[in-house]
C-alpha cells in the first residue's frame, strides 16, 4: 500500500518530518463515532462524471473522486452499524442570505446551489436514529452540538469519512485533535477536487493530527472492537 | 510575483478551482489585527540553519525558513504599531504533564522542548500593552479568549503571520473565515518544515478561506487604513 | 418603576453590592440585535392560563407569565423591524433520543413536548430575512453559529428577549457578557415559571452581566440609535 | 438536611417545579474532576471577617462565607487526592487593560485587586500535577482548554465548588451541563456574597442543570468510587 503523498511529497521532507519525530500513531480509541461530512449530491453529482464536467453540475461537486469514496464509505458504515456504534452525518446546511458570511465572499457560487443538491447520497443516506448535524463552516465542531453529542454517548475517537480533504475533512480532525479526541481517516474515504491539496492535506494529518489508513485497515480495526 | 503554489500544484487544477469560482478576494477589512503566531525560538532556533541541523537544537524547529519570515514580520509589525492597531502574540504554552493530550502522542518531541525554547525571538518580542495569548492546540482561538479580545477591540480582520503555515496558521485561519473576520495571510510571513505543505497549504487558504498576498502588499494595505 | 428584585433581594445585599461597584451600566452599544428566546407555544400554551394550569398542557409552559412578556416583545420587534435592525430566533430544536443529553435527565418531560408545541408564537413569528437558530442547550451561543451570525453582521450589542428568565436568557446574557457583547434585558419582555428565580436572576444579571431596563426605556434607546 | 433555597423559594413554586417533572438527579458519574473556582485571597479576604468589612479589603470579596466553604472543600478535596482524581483549579488570570473587556465596565473595581489578591488561598492551594485553568470570564469551560483536558483525562462528571455561585459556578455548572458532563455541587463547598442569590441559584442548578448535594454526601459518593 502507498500512500496518496508519498510521490508528491519531496522524499527528503518526509525523511526530516521522520527525524524530527513526527507522525506516531494514534490507534483506534475504545468507542469510534464514524463521520460522514458532506456526502451530499453537490460535492459528488447525481452521476459519477469527470471532475471538469461534474463542476458545470453543482461549482462544489468533486465528481467521480466523490463517487470512488462513497463506495468505500459504504463498506466502513456497515461495520459501525453492525456494532452499533454511532453514525454521525455532519452536513453543509441549506444556504441563504443569513450563513454565506465569509464563505459567500470567497466562493460565492456556494450561495447557487439547488436544494436537490443538498440531499444526502442516497447508497450511503442516513438511517432513523442516526445523528444529522447541519453545519455552515468547514470544521464539524464549528457552531454545532458535535462536542456535546460526543460527549453523551461516551465517544473517545472518530473515524473521518467524506470531503473535502482539505476543507472539512481537514478542519473536523484538527478540532478533533485539539478536543484530544483520536482521529483516523481512511484515505479512500476522503476526496477532493484537487489530488495534490488531497495527498498534501493527508501528509499534514498522518504527520501531525491524527492516523491516515486504507479502508481495509480501517475496517479490520472497527469490526475487532 | 509569484505565489509558492504555482510550480507546485498542477496547472490544471488551478484552472479548475477558478472554473469553479473558487479564490475571490476577500480584502482587509477597516480594523484588522496583526496575529504573530508561535514565534518563540522553539522554531526556528537560536541561529539561522538549514532545517535539518535546526531540528537538533529543538525538534520543532523550521530553521533558517522561519528566520527569513521574522525579518518580514517585522516590517509587518512595524505598520501596526505606528497605526495604533491591536497586535496580539499566540503562542505555545509551556508543555506539562497536563496539556500534552493528543499532540504528546503524535510528536512526543514537543514534549521535551527545554523551557527557554519557549522565550519569544527577540526581533519581533512582544511591547507592554500587546496581547500574549498562549495556548495548547493549533488555532489561537481554541481554548483561548481571543474571540473575546477581537470582539472587545472591535476587530473586523486578521493578519496571519508565523508558524506552522500547515498547522497554527492555517488552523487559526480556518477559525477566523468560520468567525466570519476577513483574514490575510502575507505568504513570505508564514514558514513551515515542508516546503510543499507550506506551499499547498497556501493554495488552500487563497481558494477558500484568506487573503494571500506579499508582505509588501500587506504593508500598503495596512498603512493605506 | 421599580424592578423586579426589588423586594426580595434584602435591601441590605442590595446596598452592600452597590458599595463593592457592581452593577454599572453598559449602554446599547451601535448595532444591537433582538435575541428572542424560545417563544414557542411550549413555553406559554396555545392560550393564556394560570401556570399552575398551563403544565398541564406543556410541563414546559410558563402560562400567562409568558403572554404578558409576548406583548411587550412584540413592542420592540417592531422597532427593531422598522430600524432594519438584525432579529434572531433562538429555539428549542425539537426533541429526539440523539439530542437529550443531560437535559433528558434532568427533565424527562422536555422529550415528550408534541411537535405544535414547538411552533413559533403567531403575535411575534419570524419574518422571511430574519435568523432562525435552533439550539439544544440554554445559552444561544451554545453549539450554534450565532457568533459567526453576529461577527458578520457587525453586531456590538444584544437586547435579550424570551424565556426563561433563570435558563436560557439567563444562559445567553453571561455568554454574550463573555464574547464582550454589550447585553441588555427588558425585564417586561422575560418570563420564567418562579417568579423569584426570575427577579433573583435579573438581579444577577444588572449586577454582573448586562442591563436590565423596562420595556419602554428598551424601545426609546433602540428607537434613537 | 435542609437546602438554602426552602425557606426562600415560596412552597408554591418548588412544588409547581416538582409537579412540572423538574429536578430530577443525574448521579455522581464514573470518573469525577473537583474544580476549585476561584478560591484565590480576593474572593475571601486574608482573614474571615464579615462580609461589609471585607469588601473594604477586596471588592470582589465574599468575607467569612468564602472561609466556611474552604473549611468544606478541604475535606472534599482530601478524597479526590486520595482517589486520584484529577484536581483542576479554573481561577481568575490577573486583570489587565487588555482582559477587561465588558467585565471592567460593569464592576470597575475589579480592574484594581492587587497582585497578592489573585494568590491560591493556602489551605487548598494547588500540588504538583494539578490543573491550573486561568481565565477571564463566569464560566470555567469559556475561553479556556477545560473541555480538552477533560475528554484527555476520561471525566464524565465534574464536582463543582468555589465562588461565586451566582457567577463562575454557576456559569461553569451550565456549560458542563450543555457539554452533557454530569455536574454535582456540594451546597457548602460554594459561596456567594448575597445569600438570597446564592439560595436562588442553588435552586436553578438543583432545578434544571445538576445535583446540588451536602459535602458530607458528596465525600460519600466519591469515596465510593
Amino acid at each position: 500500500m502507498k500512500f496518496p503523498w508519498e510521490d508528491l511529497v519531496p522524499r527528503e521532507e518526509q525523511e526530516l518530518y521522520r527525524a524530527a519525530g513526527f507522525g506516531k500513531k494514534l490507534g483506534v480509541g475504545k468507542r469510534p463515532a464514524l463521520l460522514i461530512i458532506d456526502v451530499q449530491y453537490r460535492t459528488v453529482g447525481h452521476k459519477p462524471q469527470p471532475i471538469k464536467e461534474a463542476i458545470a453540475e453543482y461549482a462544489t461537486s468533486c465528481g467521480e473522486y466523490g463517487w470512488r469514496a462513497v463506495a468505500n464509505i459504504r463498506k466502513l458504515l456497515g461495520v459501525f452499524r453492525e456494532k452499533r456504534l454511532p453514525v454521525i452525518y455532519p452536513h453543509v446546511a441549506l444556504k441563504n442570505q443569513a450563513n454565506g458570511g465569509r464563505f459567500a465572499d470567497k466562493v460565492p457560487n456556494v450561495m447557487t446551489v439547488p436544494e436537490k443538491g443538498y440531499a444526502f447520497v442516497k447508497d450511503i443516506e442516513p438511517q432513523p436514529g442516526e445523528i444529522l448535524l447541519p453545519k455552515n463552516h468547514p470544521s464539524a465542531f464549528f457552531g454545532t452540538p458535535l462536542t456535546s453529542y460526543l460527549i453523551d454517548q461516551g465517544v473517545d475517537s472518530l473515524v473521518v469519512t467524506g470531503c473535502t480533504t482539505s476543507g472539512c475533512v481537514r478542519g473536523t480532525v484538527v478540532d478533533a485533535f485539539s478536543y484530544n479526541f483520536r482521529a483516523m481517516v481512511p484515505f479512500e474515504c476522503v476526496y477532493d477536487r484537487s489530488q495534490s491539496s488531497h495527498a498534501v492535506n493527508l501528509f499534514d494529518i498522518a504527520s501531525k493530527y491524527g492516523d491516515v489508513v486504507s479502508t481495509d485497515e480501517a475496517v479490520r480495526l472497527i469490526a475487532a472492537l
